[in-house]
């Protein structure tokens, strides 16, 4: 690896220092499921390890996930500094996604949302037009989604969360119903498309990477791609709301056998059923510009690229050959563009990624334990 | 104010400013309740402002929330230095006792919890016994209130949250079956009993003053209480679990009128409720030594203490005065002592703590706007 190369770990994100901790607990939390039998629901035990835990109410199952934006927050208030505009109407909508999307993955329609908004001091909230924007654009995303905007926490953490910066994560509650809805890859079979959804650039991760190559480029964040936009302006593009095109297809009768949402572990996350499959993609989607431009400054092959970054796809479903071409329409209806990339076959865990000579084999996504 | 004295905005908690983006995000997200009929479902409106957010799913309700910890994990990494105990399976407890009191003020059962612990760095993982302690607290606390622990998010956020320190919260889902024991306060009436259950010592609330304080001792963290125990140990106390109190009132048949979680504001919180009645406090609970230390040493009149701290009392049920007894011996059924502490009466929004001559009128908790 040269010097001028940027990686996961060097840039402060180790995955294999994270990932036993997750492994822990998951065992510790899989034996308090019990508690709900005699509450007279039940876990969906298949929802473990998944993105959203489910738990059977009888009538319709009820899902709930936490989770947090990272660190494109630092982006945004560099980009203030840098073009007066706040960002935070996006980043609002960039943290409720990493909610809703992971919540979307089991077929779930987010009912409520609860705001986590953690402070390093008071004096966040002096700046009037960011705090505008965040409530605003929390809102808006909630209309977006059709979900109701529960309540929120907003504490003050001098001497945890950094003065002047904001601890971001949303909170999530969704029903599934009709219960056939419920998807946990049990359909998931050899022969499946894969469809991989649009993402509109970064999303909300790789972001620390990001981040670390904007420190070493001389104009930072205010350099410009090849296309024009300030690199700083094209990273704070809002993620992709993939709920509604799940809400779509699913109400649409599209028997969906599997969702993954790309987030950390990049095009890994393709691979993300636990059972031995391959996944063998032939076409890639359009690669945003701002993505390129990360993959290319920070010195990145293909391989680490596409494990680390979503590289133009922020979502990706697996469903009968079949239903393909009705989903992708389903999901452009929906503004989304889609993609048939590849296809499931029998053979080991691994995807691989064919127009780029890459493969990423089990050992290299060890996410449930 | 003398010089030797800490108060509450010099610790760097200024409550003026964080609520006027309370009272904004609160208006924003009453106009997203909407989506739930869409969905076939209703909020329960009065249950905005209230501790916890409620929604009509027809059999039943649903309550949700996402409470953080705040500092006190600062405490803990301090006396792991001091005493070589991390007292993470106790900053569990904390953590989600901050989550489900709140959840059980609407009479909720919590169904399930998820974890945030959001850290500096990987590096925080590291501290094996700490990482093991915090896990096996959290089981614990779920095996305690009979919750499933649903799932969890451990993102390293290098640049939001400093080096070394984590960000714990807890999201709640929980059920209200049957409907009846909805507790929203419509019942809280004139001539009402007010029951304190004994807190455990600060709870999760005033921990950045008490931080100050032990930059100030000589012996910081390590200064022995009168009582012999370390201030920092007691300081670590865990918090009180009041939900199996509020499941055991419920299942007695204890009609409660309105509960309140003594949390931040301290006694103030007694008049949570929205409408105008004056709370009477007639006699007081026993200070725990920890709290009686932290007063004394932080220069704190009896008004800034008990609107500070909770002083001894850590939840307030609001009942029909011949209710009282019976729900202060299954309290203590429970393991919490509770005392008949005074009654509610027609008059301004306002408590009166007659022992102490202390008065706190409604412009002092404005947590609704």
């Amino acid at each position: 690896m040269s010097e001028d190369k940027l990686d996961y770990k060097r840039a402060g994100v180790d995955y294999s220092r994270l990932d036993p901790l997750k492994v822990m607990a998951q065992q510790a939390a899989r034996d308090t499921a019990r508690h709900l039998l005699n509450a007279g629901f039940q876990e969906v035990a298949a929802s473990r390890g998944e993105s959203a835990y489910v738990i059977d109410m009888g009538d319709f199952y009820l899902a709930s996930i936490t989770e947090c934006l990272g660190t494109k927050s630092l982006v945004a208030d560099a980009m203030r500094e840098i073009g007066g505009r706040t960002y935070y109407d996006q980043i609002a909508q960039d943290t409720i996604a990493a909610a809703a999307n992971d919540l979307a993955t089991v077929g779930a329609r987010p009912l409520s949302i609860h705001a986590y908004w953690a402070v390093g001091g008071s004096e966040w909230f002096d700046d009037e037009r960011r705090m505008r924007d965040l409530v605003q654009g929390w809102k808006a995303t909630c209309d977006a989604l059709g979900a109701a905007w529960g309540g929120g926490e907003t504490p003050s953490l001098a001497g945890i969360v950094q003065s002047g910066t904001i601890d971001l994560a949303a909170s999530c509650v969704g029903i599934i119903r009709p219960k056939e809805h419920l998807v946990l890859g049990e359909a998931l079979r050899p022969g499946d498309a894969i469809v991989l959804l649009a993402s509109s650039g970064i999303h909300a991760n790789g972001l620390t990477l990001a981040r670390k190559l904007a420190e070493r480029l001389p104009q930072g964040y205010a350099t410009p791609l090849p296309e024009g936009r300030l690199y700083g302006e094209a990273l704070l593009d809002a993620t992709t709301l993939y709920s509604p095109v799940v809400q779509a297809l699913l109400a649409a009768g599209i028997d969906i056998h599997y969702m993954a949402n790309i987030t950390g572990h990049g095009w890994r996350k393709i691979m993300r059923h636990p059972a031995a499959f391959t996944y063998r993609i032939a076409s890639l989607p359009p690669v945003p510009p701002v993505l390129r431009f990360l993959a290319q400054q920070a010195g990145l092959g293909p391989d680490e690229a596409y494990g680390t970054l979503n590289m133009g796809a922020g979502y990706a479903l697996f469903l009968a050959a079949e239903d393909a071409q009705r989903a992708i329409e389903i999901s452009q209806a929906q503004s989304v563009p889609a993609y048939l990339a590849g296809r499931v076959e029998s053979g080991p865990r691994r995807v691989l990624i064919e127009p780029l000579n890459v493969l990423y084999d089990a050992a290299s996504l060890d996410l449930r334990g």
